[in-house]
């Protein structure tokens, strides 16, 4: 059997799964995700033997640490996987609610209720974590998945996809509502993304490169995440404090997250007070600073300090790099934030209410601040309780996207014999 | 300068003038469009000269009958356009509420607020009218749009631009709001659809093959429509005055549309009380069925009975014509429509309670309902205000689509200084 026919198999079990899925009551899903926790606690020993096989064969093929790193099953992992999968038994169930039903003048009554997409694919890289966290918020949203992970962790993947397995058969759920592709060849990617009549998503969840190779093949929609080039402009109504703590943290809380501020826009009226502060607290960590001449002049001195260039507004440096330019104000840093953002997250730092409205109205992007840390865009900061990913496209879901971004609404209609006239 | 040039210079614009579209207050929107409405209005003359122009062009060509219909500005039209201007003017604003904002364990509160997509780009076919509607719903939610409509309604299309422009710049929005192509050729289409950099989503207003042709290409996601292949199942608890009313009217209302049944399935329980009454009706319409062998059975002598073959099942028929199918009960009925729907539309028939709720919950098509007409699957019907058109798609927007469908929700956070701990 060739790698697309095997895909197309999988496909089908997965849209006639997703039925039984989409019917199951909150119960099942909830009884089959503790089953899985269980069984991933019980069979602790088996899993950390599949994921040796997956590390000696990594390290056999020359692997980098850092994706030896990620792809390491340590008892943290495996404890963070059962503690994820208890949490989301415990959100509320996305599914099945109905909103806004009103009577219509025909008689009929309109509302829409919430219902699962069908089937969700899911396309990532090592970290077989992954696995479990996305076959939980599939089951715990009504949907039947298809899990695509990295080869180099295959027999860690088929282990976890056993106990999947297990957990919703014992819900009296379909086994075929998660299906772990069991292959390595990386033909399986293209069919799995070209397969509108199976799967109603694709989520990658993954680097800029593949993402990028993703875009270029797929017919099945994607709920994709790209880059996150994040500003925060401290207006010249700034509080001097709020400006400090939130240019630090945005920065340095952690260097290789989307939601870290890449570019630093400051109002010229404020620039020579506070940049020389936040230099201060960025010496301590070794930022390098690429600055534009007016804020080159004013951190003259700064031990890493460098000329910034074009490219440098539309780098995403995921490193203790920051790109720093002084404006005239409010307006030309959204013409900046305009031009060369990712529309993923930005800040304003200010105390001028009408200032603050404006920003928090015009700047298109995911998430848009008032006083608060970039690094705060997160679907766990944000209340979602769980987080399927974070997306820079602005059709379905925007920002972090939690159980509700791996739904849609229908409309119901409730009559009573109307006709149309 | 080539087609592909002029259509950039469109996009740039676009985007330029999407940001004071999106931050212009209600009023100046409201403004824009009665002034758009007083001026057609005012130049209906020059409107009709123009339309004139364009259905000479078109039966020098040779343009069907059917087509030169659609194509013809009637004094109706034009009062209708105007009205539909006002009716939009009516509508609550789309924009900027703010919904969801909640405080978080951290101090920072977060919520979402609704936002124009940016650019729309909108290709239809003949109809000169879709010009005003489409331009006054995009006016309406904050967006810039690029109208491309079809080339043989070029000159009045080329009229109501200049009349939409007017209206913006009156109101104080930029003129390039709201932008005709101003070509007919074909290359357009292909340019429009492949710039994601400046047009944030596609909405195409025509038959089956512009959109399937427009499928192949486009890398701008689309809210597409596609087929409607709607059935209606009538239950063996169903009310027999319901079921013959909704049967008749699903079908026979009007023929050419989407929401119309295609596909009857019956209960065997009450198949030999139901269809003779229906049959008896669809024979004043001379309606012809095509039957499975246990429906021709009970329908024998209707005047227009054929069998049926499986390419029936999924045939949109958009005209007097019904495929009519016995099925044991429900499930083999929800089978039925998982196997052949659209997922545009489908109702039940029935006074059984448990029937209905489950009915409800696992058909899953864009609209599902209850004792009521499939031709209600409209947004006017469900109280939009006004519809861009209806979506097959499960993702962003559902079924009938209105001003909400052209807008997104970005998250917006107020903060007092937190950062991430």
């Amino acid at each position: 059997m060739d790698i697309k026919q095997y895909m197309e198999q999988l496909g089908q079990r997965a849209r006639k799964a997703s039925r039984a899925m989409a019917r199951a009551d909150s119960a099942a899903r909830n009884r089959a995700l503790t089953l899985i926790a269980d069984a991933i606690e019980r069979d602790a020993d088996a899993l950390r033997a599949a994921n040796q096989l997956d590390m000696d064969a990594a390290a056999a093929n020359g692997l980098e640490p850092a994706m030896l790193d990620r792809l390491a099953l340590s008892d943290k992992a495996i404890a963070t996987m059962i503690e994820g999968l208890r949490q989301i038994v415990a959100l509320p169930d996305p599914i099945g609610e109905i909103s806004g039903l009103k009577f219509r003048p025909t008689g009929i009554q309109v509302g829409q209720m919430r219902v699962p997409l069908g089937v969700i694919g899911i396309i990532y890289e090592s970290r077989p974590n992954v696995t479990v966290d996305a076959a939980g918020l599939c089951i715990k949203s009504g949907n039947a998945t298809i899990l695509r992970g990295g080869s180099e962790a295959i027999h860690c993947n088929r282990a976890l996809a056993k106990l999947v397995k297990e957990g919703l058969e014992g819900a009296g759920l379909p086994a075929d509502g998660v299906q772990v592709v069991d292959t390595t060849d990386r033909a399986a990617v293209g069919a799995l993304i070209t397969m509108p009549q199976y799967v109603d998503v694709i989520v990658p969840r993954g680097g800029k490169s593949l993402i990028a190779r993703l875009m270029a093949e797929a017919t099945v929609p994607m709920i994709k995440h790209l880059d996150g080039i994040c500003h925060v402009y401290i207006d010249g109504k700034a509080d001097m404090k709020k400006a400090v703590d939130i240019g630090f943290n945005a920065k340095c809380h952690r260097y290789g997250t989307c939601n870290t501020m890449e570019t630093l826009l400051v109002a010229r009226s404020i620039a020579p007070a506070v940049l020389p502060q936040l230099a201060a607290l960025y010496a301590t960590k070794e930022v390098e600073l690429r600055a534009d001449p007016e804020a080159k002049a004013i951190l003259a001195g700064y031990p890493h300090l460098v000329d910034a260039t074009e490219e440098d507004w539309s780098t995403e440096y995921l490193a203790p790099i920051l790109a720093v330019k002084v404006v005239e104000d409010m307006d030309e840093a959204m013409d900046h934030i305009s031009a060369y953002s990712s529309k993923h997250t930005e800040a304003i730092i200010t105390e001028d209410h009408s200032a603050a409205m404006r920003f928090l109205r015009e700047v298109d992007s995911a998430s848009v601040m008032i006083n608060a840390s970039t690094r705060f865009a997160d679907g766990f900061e944000y209340g979602l309780g769980a987080e399927i990913g974070i997306s820079n496209d602005k059709l379905h879901a925007r920002g972090p996207v939690g159980l509700e971004g791996l739904t849609s609404l229908k409309y119901v209609v409730f009559g009573h014999g109307e006709v149309r006239q």
